[in-house]
């Protein structure tokens, strides 16, 4: 926790919060070794970051005065089209994605998705919750992206995804064999899509080409997929 | 296994290769689900890639006919001086960076990085070697990285640091706070420094600004290491 996410729960007064769920006093307590005094960095969901000065702390709850006053960091202007990772890589990629600042999350069937990844439990609402928090707490930012779940690839791209797509935004494809290099820097807002292990299938591949995307590659090495979000990610952002 | 990475003892001809390990066989059985004809990309430890043929397959053993004819894909230009990372965060980290095309990897310790992790057995030789395949075997490549483990940190920067940078190097220590941000697309070899979870100390930092390394971020979010460590490479390469 390199920020302390407050809910409105936390809350207690304006400049004053109570922390009394187990992981994070326990982190506060074992991780911190936290002591009265001690200052930290905590933020609200959604909302202002800045610094907090513990008042308390005992095994069921930690107190803290509140100076907040900085916006979170700007995000990243990408929406992730990922097709769902097997769960325990889902996992780890949501909070990669989430600590670089991705705010939109859409999860998509693919047909080299295993349809029993579907049925993961890391797909709960609350699992999924998890794993955004941690993303947020490592990389000190507060606002929750959202993160959807499209089961059938041909209604998403033929329906809801031009409703998704403004006339600025750049879409990508990032699949391997594609003619140009994957660019930097890029200004506009990208709706960016990754495939599975094992890649998109070539329908798939042209649906998007259909669909305005453009096709990039980052070399001819083939990338597990995290590795591949997050290179593809540090080097559009 | 995106490719089949072959050892010297492997090779019964040198168009002829056999797998009997139990890790690759059981691979190709339940993963590839391999059968006789099947044609599969195979290359030799250093040395060239290419297809192959299989041409038997049983509980004790593959046989492959082989055309191996390309270069593996070319490095990325990198020594990688990783602060040690906690056990399992090294295991993926040297899979990640492996596939990423690094052939040069240093395991620092700094005052952050916590004594008790150079005890782990992730360390050992034959545990590396491991993780090293794994990202040889993902990305299609070829050319095993070396891992070297240096547990002094003055003797290391003022020693043998010097030796191992040429006038072309760039040095270049990724932290939170510098000035600059991480450049792009750098087209000399790169010394790339980055620190353990918590960050180096100002003394670390010191001593590589002195040895002539330019200090960069990734900008205000602080980031796990095995995702900035992604992150840059993909910057920078």
């Amino acid at each position: 926790m390199n920020l302390i996410l407050l809910g409105a729960d936390d809350l207690i007064a304006s400049d004053h919060a109570r922390v009394t769920d187990p992981r994070r006093l326990r982190h506060l307590r074992e991780v911190h070794r936290a002591t009265v005094g001690d200052e930290m960095t905590l933020g609200i969901e959604g909302g202002v970051i800045g610094r907090g000065r513990l008042e308390s702390i005992d095994a069921e709850s930690a107190e803290f005065s509140l100076r907040l006053e900085h916006a979170p960091p700007p995000p990243l202007n990408v929406h992730l089209l990922l097709a769902l990772p097997r769960p325990r890589m889902l996992a780890r990629s949501l909070e990669h994605v989430t600590a670089l600042g991705v705010k939109h999350i859409t999860l998509l069937h693919t047909r080299r998705v295993e349809k029993s990844y579907w049925q993961s439990p890391e797909l709960g609402a609350e699992k999924i919750r998890q794993h955004l928090i941690l993303g947020l707490e490592q990389a000190r930012d507060t606002i929750m992206p959202t993160v959807t779940q499209e089961k059938l690839f041909k209604p998403f791209v033929e329906d809801r995804l031009p409703d998704l797509m403004t006339p600025a935004t750049r879409g990508i494809i990032a699949h391997p064999g594609m003619v140009n290099a994957c660019p930097r820097a890029v200004s506009e807002p990208i709706m960016l899509a990754i495939g599975p292990e094992g890649g998109f299938v070539d329908y798939e591949v042209e649906q998007f080409l259909s669909a305005g995307f453009q096709g990039v590659h980052l070399g001819e090495r083939i990338l597990r997929v995290e590795t591949a979000v997050t290179a593809l990610l540090a080097r559009l952002g």
